[in-house]
């Protein structure tokens, strides 16, 4: 049901992402303005990652985020991580 | 301590608000594309709000929220509004 | 699809609740201590709706938070009405 | 201004945290039982740290968050940890 896909054709596909190290999984690090901006982000995450039943792996300190991608369930990445990156991509991008 | 300011004045300065009906405060109402851009927002807006220890009248249905502020210490406008409000007005901006 | 129910039999299973006047829609309007405590009651109910996709119509004043319910592609109550309901309930029952 | 509290002192007020590994800070891990509870917690927190203006270094997984608190500017433990902590119990404390 939940297809492994490729990490390098799915980094190919998401620019603002690498490859976690030691790990079958994506990373992206955010810089907002304030914590207020960062933590408004995480919420629209969280919201849609409710909504997709597929949930990041997460740190925050102050204005930063970093951000880790993955699928338990395929031990990799599937077409979830996709669609949770690409909502990650638009909201952080909604930043002045 | 907390100043009444003149809700014409206040006007004068935020574009994007009117008066209040039948109250001494103002109020916006911004439509977002979706429910978790508002929620998004509107955690923003609380984050600020407990900053300042002022904190907004607010309803929400999907993607519009509709904010009234006054202080209530002062039945009237003060500084405080003037600050939420122009946090509103930048938070707002943010959405694409 | 979308089944209505009757409201009498529906106010019968959810015992905070009350009719909401002039609309066929449930209410119910919650105290809690602190804005804090009534914002982070609201991110639940907000993270609930989206995995629902169904919404409420909600008001929010510091530590007060009012809820209508109601499924308006159906004019009227629905199951998932009752299922978010359930969790405003649930949610609610977590602060003290 | 901002006074440098003892680590050992600090963590006999604050039985839930302990010493954080090669840093002079403290930390708490909290599992809830769904990801909608942690980060329901999650925002309450963040609101605090914003009213407190301290805001704590954390990593989240599903329904477990990973809290460590220090305070930058003194390198190492200060009242603000100490407030910051105690709210996170509180909060942590309302889950069912």
């Amino acid at each position: 049901m939940l297809q492994r896909l490729d990490r390098t054709e799915v980094l190919r596909r998401l620019p603002f992402w690498k490859a976690a190290e030691g790990r079958e999984a994506i990373t992206r690090s955010i810089v907002f303005g304030t914590f207020n901006e960062a933590f408004g982000f995480m919420t629209r995450i969280a919201l849609a990652a409710e909504r997709l039943d597929h949930h990041p792996e997460w740190f925050n300190v102050y204005n930063r985020v970093e951000i880790v991608l993955t699928t338990h369930d395929a031990s990799g990445l599937t077409d979830r991580d996709v669609a949770l990156a690409t909502l990650i991509d638009k909201a952080a991008d909604a930043r002045a």
